[in-house]
């Protein structure tokens, strides 16, 4: 499967998807048990069995290809095809009864994202980005809305908790200066985004697989993402997001989280 | 219509609430102009829509009852029965394209909560409290789960913006005694509290339309409502909202809201 069209490989996204959502769909508002991981974010058997299913999916089509998922690590990561998955983005989400956290599926070749899915398997809505394509949210095109300047932005953030005090700082720099700010969206912020909105996402302490889904999705659907620094994402970013609609707004986003 | 059954009250709470699920649905996600009111809160055609929809059942249906709704202020306050309405409870959310704001239909008699709604139109989820009966999810009971202390806590609230400095401080003790804060709900916090995955809101700042709705959806899935001070909630309360799923761990969140 490694010279597999993209077509076939964006199907298989889909498929990872589908699988994950009949997972989450059994367990979402019943009473899970709920483990604290190592960095005391909870995990539960949703999670678990959610990236299983799809792991089990790619053993079975695409052995060759590498896997780096939240729940269960890396293989592989040197494979020209990296599957980066996390099976339910926003757990705190999940276990409040909340219908907004989401799966992310990406597809990376030699580092690259070229596949996103950012899926809400409860509500039925599916973001899908393919590098160099329009996003397609369900069964119609998605875009970014106009939004020059911050000063007519809408800003989310999952939790002004997630940011250590020096980012809290630079995030409440952005949000004095912003329209509205809002919190707790978790990957279906970037959606909504995608959708034309909300303007401007910034978060920091992200791991790879909450990010990388997000790039082809954004991209598509005429956004932006960078670091703190402006610097394109890949494996190797420190987590610190900075998520545009409208590209004008970018550098005035940048200046303020630097401090300028 | 002043000494009608409570069934026939109930079923006309349900219909003021298709009515307004009718107009939301209709602008969700639509590119409406808001404008600001008075308090720098936005406001929308969605939300004078939905407003105009239900006054405009209760002027037909029994113009004798009183009305207080967000958008369109109040009559007959005086009036036996008085329904108390917020058409978009979490407007920030509805322009935000977020589908977590809700409908609030409250019916007071002689000043009590005898019947309240909460409605998600996106979503087709509404909760039914009838005073002195268990409450409704959609077509099953709801009822809130056990926590007897705030260490096990999941916490909520809409946004920590909400809060003056004074009142901030007392949030932020009970947020730092809870097992997990989060944020961005409005109504629908009270929903997955009285769902069992929630455990305590708290909120500042409200008006009458923003929770008379709450208490019988509320008690009846067996938490427990009061402003900072432990009275119930009335048409006079100030706004300042101590809600919790178990009643035991209520003077535990009410001690550190004051101080102690």
């Amino acid at each position: 499967m490694a010279n597999a069209a993209p077509d076939a490989l964006v199907a298989l996204a889909g498929r990872l998807a589908d699988a994950s959502g009949r997972v989450i769909r059994r367990h979402f508002r019943t009473p899970v048990a709920i483990d604290e991981k190592d960095d005391a974010s909870p995990v539960t058997i949703a999670d678990r069995e959610a990236e299983t299913a799809i792991r089990d999916i790619l053993a079975a089509e695409c052995p060759e290809h590498g896997v780096f998922g939240e729940e269960f690590g890396s293989e592989r990561m040197d494979a020209e095809y990296l599957w980066v998955i996390d099976p339910i983005d926003g757990t705190r989400s999940f276990i409040s009864g909340i219908p907004l956290f989401g799966t992310l599926i990406a597809l990376l070749r030699d580092g690259r994202p070229i596949v996103g899915i950012i899926d809400q398997p409860i509500l039925g809505e599916r973001w899908i980005g393919i590098a160099g394509q329009p996003t397609r949210f369900n069964d119609r095109p998605a875009s970014t809305r106009p939004c020059p300047t911050l000063a007519e932005a809408t800003l989310t953030s999952t939790s002004p908790e997630l940011f250590g005090s020096g980012d809290r700082a630079a995030f409440d720099r952005v949000a004095a200066a912003a329209k509205m700010t809002r919190f707790g969206y978790d990957c279906y912020g970037y959606g909504a985004l995608s959708l034309g909105f909300i303007d401007v996402v910034i978060e920091a302490d992200l791991k790879p697989y909450d990010y990388c889904a997000l790039v082809p999705v954004v991209e598509g659907a005429g956004g932006m993402l960078t670091d703190w620094n402006g610097r394109t994402l890949d494996l190797d970013s420190d987590g610190r997001l900075c998520v545009v609609g409208d590209q004008r707004v970018h550098d005035e986003v940048l200046a303020l989280l630097n401090g300028e």
